[in-house]
């Protein structure tokens, strides 16, 4: 019988757990500021919600089982399908929505450096706008944050469009563009010549193989993605208009932030609901997976609750983040609201002690009373070792003097405070 | 194929969450006031962990099953063994601890007026003492909390003491006080001819019996309850000893809130590893499921982590607590941070609109840029509708001009701004 902890789930301790919640309490007010509004997902779905539109990889990873009714459920493997499902069932919401969820998010992988069984993952979406306008306001969004988290200059935004490949694989005469997709996405993680064996397999030519190849490895500033593809021989019309399309997204987007943007046709993405946009944000030192991804799924919608609705958002994990910001040395706590230590001499003068915490809790303070179960010098070591701003000592002398002394325990400066003005 | 939400699960959408969030924030600030500390668990755990002392009740009630390497596995039924693991495999940290965790908790059971199939709860513990104080400051905190979310004079806390109740019962000549817990647990959902038969089967005779049905109805001030008990003829020296920690227990109490404090000897709660202490917060009428609920379980470590380490805690619900909060009309959103929607006349100046929006955004204002894809009066309309304190338009006017108007959604009122002071 074991009651440890299962593989790729954290215990997170306090010390760990006050930055979580101030990186979090940090994200939210961002994409709060955007407009954007909080909604909650259960985190059982029904697994057929799951299989419709997320491909066959996700399906291999899910923690799925059949409930005590038989039927068959799935803890969420993302967030995407849970939150197109809840809009589609309220048509009374005006459009376009900006949503936004912080869910738990399981999937049954090898655990490694980015990458666990349960982690958060901030989902944030625009449903019933087509517009670059649109496109360009998530990648905005998720720079924003990154930027506000301290990563300004630690990571670049990667796009690509699928439309944009689509046009491209097509024109070399590639016969199935979503096996072709689904190579490419693997284009980091494998070996040149696996790469051209997995692109023949997919139904490629060697000539046209290597072609795509050469394509994966394109990274250019948007802007200059037109000469490259050129010189490729890469650009048909359709092409080139969808170029056009990136570049002013690309342009919008420096209005959010001063993040580098680049065209990178390796960027396919998993999923199989992408249909325009797809992107991601590396460190720009490439060692972790990515931070965060997303893209454009004007289908999904009509799927799941049969309607036509455009749709672009990004989901971000928050494994991979914490390890960036801790090489950017901005994991840490950055703030802290003052707190007292209450040290009482006599168990019976506890009742005071309670009283003068009450008051200073609803002053805003954080208190810690002693429980007076043992004796002062136990009180005042465990005073010494909390973290407490300032510790305060009750006893009978305090009582007859109508004085408290309050002790700064950095600068172990004492003030003497009348005992009411410290209790009301 | 189903698509829908399951059974017992909740879409939270925007209107409501927002409340949510708000409320969590508030209990958060409470439970930190205090000096407790945050942590998290993992949402799916050992089915062992949770077959140890939980209890049969619970164990029929878990999202349990095999995961893809055949490991039983069950979601969070609850989170106190989970948090004592945590603790026993950390022998570093200092006692007393406090600390709370805010998990997601999954129980099979018919969802009905306060309970559902997935909730949050809130989970607050002191490890490591023994003492009154720490009974008192679990409750103290639960009544802090309460009175906080303008809850003070509709809930009241119902307290009782396994000891206690064991010291009556044998004095009674209860042959297995566990088995007529289980039964007084069920006092107020069955009829009194029920009860009676459920104690018999409990192995008393028809006389214990019916004085356990008497003394299941007892409910008195904690400092009335020694006359109450005599009266019944219930109390021997054991009895009184304990009767006299719960005095001093009500009487710490007293000094974190004017809750009202009642022994309810009916109280003794599902679970079975309570060793002394055991406490419930219901709502002055009597209409609600208990809002929450908590004890000394002082045994449980030993089991777990093979340590004593003496714990008292309590474990609040967020569904009956919305229902409570709904009733009591505070319920509702508190503040909101002031909010900005911007229009523009053309789709060429989005550019500009972007950059209001961010520096608007840097100074701690919520702003929704309207997307552009759509002509100036159906953007205006979005505007009025979309709960935005000012809204903004932005046209070709305007950048001739330098002064963009800004108008108050709520009192029509117009003001006009430099364009570059908004930028800048």
């Amino acid at each position: 019988m074991s009651l440890e902890r299962l593989r790729g789930f954290r215990d997170v301790y306090p010390e760990e757990m006050e930055i979580r919640d101030q990186v979090f309490d940090k994200i939210k007010a961002v994409v709060r500021s955007f407009g954007f509004k909080q909604i909650d997902i259960p985190s059982l779905e029904p697994l057929d919600l799951y299989r419709i539109k997320s491909g066959d990889e996700l399906l291999g990873q899910t923690f799925n089982f059949s409930d005590r009714s038989g039927r068959e459920v799935t803890l969420l493997p993302e967030a995407t399908p849970s939150v197109v499902r809840m809009l589609t069932s309220r048509k009374d919401i005006p459009k376009p929505v900006r949503w936004f969820c912080l869910p738990k998010i399981w999937r049954y992988e090898e655990p490694q450096s980015g990458r666990l069984r349960e982690h958060i993952q901030l989902n944030a979406d625009i449903f019933g706008s087509s517009s670059e306008a649109a496109d360009a306001e998530v990648i905005g969004l998720a720079c924003t944050i990154l930027d506000t988290l301290g990563l300004s200059g630690h990571y670049e935004i990667r796009l690509n469009d699928r439309v944009l490949m689509d046009g491209i694989l097509s024109h070399l005469g590639v016969p199935d563009t979503r096996r072709a997709f689904a190579a490419i996405d693997r284009f980091h993680k494998v070996s040149s010549d696996e790469f051209i064996i997995m692109l023949k397999n997919a139904g490629m030519d060697d000539e046209a193989a290597h072609r795509v190849l050469k394509l994966s490895g394109v990274r250019s500033s948007p802007s200059e993605a037109s000469e490259i593809l050129d010189d490729l021989s890469l650009q048909s019309d359709a092409v080139k208009e969808r170029l056009e399309r990136i570049k002013q997204i690309a342009a919008l987007v420096s209005k959010y932030s001063d993040a580098r943007v680049v065209l990178d046709l390796s960027i396919v993405r998993g999923l199989s609901y992408y249909t325009g946009l797809v992107f991601e944000a590396f460190d720009v030192k490439g060692e972790l997976r990515a931070i965060l991804g997303g893209g454009r799924y004007d289908s999904l919608a009509s799927v799941i609750g049969e309607q036509q609705i455009p749709a672009v958002g990004f989901g971000m994990g928050d494994v991979v983040l914490e390890l960036l910001m801790r090489r950017a040395g901005s994991w840490r706590v950055q703030e802290n609201v003052d707190s007292y230590y209450i040290c009482t001499v006599n168990n019976k003068l506890l009742g005071k002690s309670l009283q003068i915490a009450r008051s200073l809790r609803s002053n805003g303070y954080r208190v810690t009373v002693d429980l007076a179960d043992r004796n002062i010098s136990n009180q005042l070591r465990m005073a010494a070792s909390s973290g407490s701003r300032y510790s305060i000592i009750l006893g009978e002398k305090e009582i007859e003097t109508g004085f408290v002394s309050v002790r700064d325990m950095n600068t172990g400066e004492q003030r003497a405070i009348p005992l009411d003005q410290m209790i009301n």
